[in-house]
């Protein structure tokens, strides 16, 4: 039970698709959300499933809603653009059996839907509290695509101390490459505390992606549109804590922080 | 393996369910209980899930049962009324996956059975200990709902702050919207800890429903009938208090009250 | 993938299944082992499961076997006897939905098999120190069935202190109600730890059994024959103590005492 | 979703397979790996699993892989010796069913490749820090194998004590004797930490293998290709000690460890 709904069609060719769900500093969630505004990308389907916490989320009006991930578009708009498909989203899976069937669910759909290469956006914490140096940290599918990148400020070669990635920004590459083609993920160093937004280091990544991708976006917008995010970031820090807690079940440490925070509703 | 027993098939039209399994404070199994009681509905249903704890109760008379929830139904008395579906039961899945396929078995059940509209009935816990103001807070699918329920004394404002509603008071509801349906959903403010029963929480939650539906009922047995339940519901706080375990492992707290009044059996 | 493998299909009529699975005290576990052995009992079917630990038993001439499940069969000798199926085994499951799924796959063989009632044997921690006053405590499918038993030592009142039942004793008996047949419960009362073989309480319940079966059973060898498993019995024990240290994850009592006797293999 | 992906189908007969996947000490993955690479093994196929951890692996060059288990061939190069398929990999199962569920995929991929024999290789922890006496200890599907390896440096008589066999050692060789067919596990003593590498103990497995396969490996490269694997290493420890974490969860001391090790990337 992992169900898409899709409310439009559009006509994509060679498309690339930009992941950002939340995870580690809420990084790729912010960058590919602001992406979203910024690009003013359309809705055309989204994706709820058994494999995401059970809980539905209260909106602005009362409402509620289902957690879900989205999927937006938007057109190329001049030659060297390249048409975009950018996935949103309330939460990852909670299980590891989740993560896969999910992340093979939207991977089927972007083939369909026209995707030729994907980006995923996470994050990474440095366990230390280095003030300016926030990289940000590539890894890709095939060593040929790193010619593509050379000339941008990504460092390759972290990739090799950081030795594996969790959830959706690496499973959705690594199954990708699985199908024979082609993605990149981009990882902005962060130094706080894994669930705690950080939009600065999302910054990091966009400045990169947006060279990739050959788009202008104003940046100055960032910082305010991280706060009027404020409420539903605090809500998706909330659901990743519950998600720490039950990864780090057993570690006192994760286990009581999260805990302290928690209310009991339903 | 979610099997559904169907006992008799009432013919219902544009029927309402009201949801009131175990959760938060009892609030939504004694309101719904209490319903099934004074408005003598019959229970024409039942449902067993392996998503259930792998426990039987033990009932009066040495008899024992599956872990079950109870679909009861009630037929318009008079104009104005609707037909009634009501749900009760002894507990909630214990997995993330459990919620959402039981969920939509319950949904696929009324549905067919002509239900049109649900409301679901829940707790929260205020995490203070205010003595008088226990609020019902509001939730809907859709925001034109809003203006039905303007009268009443709901306070709606409040569901931005509460964020997520956890188990099936809210997935219900998110999914019977996912299918273009409405609902709404009644939280009574609990002050206490989330695993005891809160009887007057239920019934501030109860004056709200009975204006909704336009009937009476009489408030002065409620309490008297919490106290008959009592053996009944000291179970039902007993599975809770597992299900808490399970949810909070890794927080010390959670885990250690729980484990106090754990007994061996099986 | 819950297998069955069957050697043979004796021709039963109205047999009665016992079960007595590892479980609290390990008394189903000894009590029908021992009528196996008294009764010469034949193997004819055994079960494994997924749903089972992830390991394999280290045998006498260094043979390794799957953890399984295992019936045995004796017929009717005399008049007033009944055919018996017996049902022992390595283990029960490891999560809630294995506990239904297996049940389910036992209940759906015993009935092909010609099994109309069964008696599930299990264990009830006491929690106190008490010496000599080990009762055996019983629970029906149905009420008709109470007179049945009335002249034996059953005490069945005190299944409404119980509560619930956890793992199979008490979800065969459940789920086998669900296909409107009747069967009984019989737990002996133990008063140590959960995970520690008890054979005194498992000659409580045997001795219970032997006058409903009307068969007789000499109960000198009980103890003998538990010192020969003893090997086996510390196995199961070791089996039972991880599966408890799973279900009271976050409790640090649990969690501590299995661990200290945990090693690693594999 | 257990997946095999087949590069090429070698031709074998009456094949072994070897098997070594990550485990205490990792004892398998280190003898089987070196294997491969001493004989020039040749990789035909792999396999990855949601039952895996939702993670994907850095390689060197910047590149990223899915977790998986892969098969290689060599074919008989003289007379007494035999196709082997060797089976390493970065990781077993999370979940008591991935394991059960990916085994049997395991085998009804050997069975069609011709393989007739089995023999997993794992570790096993002393709990004591005795210097020299690493033994190894074996265990078998069917007593008349062990007259086979009576000669050999093969402790047989410790298996008893040592109980059970956890993971794809002991479950490869339960499934595979419930097919009828013969196998033989040898388990390495290692006595420190059951995550941390250990060569020593590999090297004496290997000693017995080889004698076993009547092959010659130099087994003076052994330390240097562990150097050399050192960083692969470093990331199956650190995989270990995630799933560790999660066996152990509820004892303090497994969950305290292993988290604080724990970086937090996605």
């Amino acid at each position: 039970m992992t169900v898409l709904k899709v409310f439009s069609k559009p006509k994509l060719k060679n498309a690339i698709l930009i992941e950002g769900l939340p995870g580690v500093g809420n990084i790729g969630r912010v960058a590919a959300g602001y992406l979203v505004e910024e690009l003013g990308a359309k809705k055309f389907a989204e994706l709820h499933s058994k494999w995401f916490f059970p809980f539905v989320m209260l909106h602005d009006n009362h409402r509620i809603h289902l957690l879900k991930n989205e999927f937006y578009y938007v057109k190329a708009k001049k030659k060297g653009h390249r048409d975009l498909v950018i996935l949103v989203g309330d939460c990852q899976s909670l299980s590891p059996q989740g993560h896969y069937e999910v992340a093979e669910k939207i991977l089927d759909f972007a083939e369909k839907m026209g995707v030729k290469e994907i980006i995923t956006i996470g994050g990474i914490t440095t366990g230390e509290l280095e003030s300016n140096s926030k990289k940000v940290i590539g890894a890709v599918t095939d060593e040929k695509d790193l010619k593509k990148y050379k000339k941008l400020k990504i460092d390759f070669d972290a990739s090799e101390k950081v030795g594996y990635i969790v959830g959706a920004v690496g499973l959705l590459l690594g199954l990708w490459k699985q199908r024979n083609k082609d993605g990149l993920c981009l990882l902005g160093q962060t130094t706080g505390l894994p669930i705690v937004t950080d939009p600065k280091a999302a910054e990091n990544v966009l400045n990169v992606l947006t060279k990739i991708l050959d788009i202008k976006v104003d940046m100055k917008k960032l910082d305010k549109k991280v706060r009027e995010m404020e409420h539903f970031i605090k809500k998706i820090e909330s659901l990743q804590k519950r998600a720490l807690m039950e990864i780090t079940s057993g570690s006192e440490q994760g286990g009581k922080k999260a805990e302290e925070q928690t209310r009991y509703i339903g």
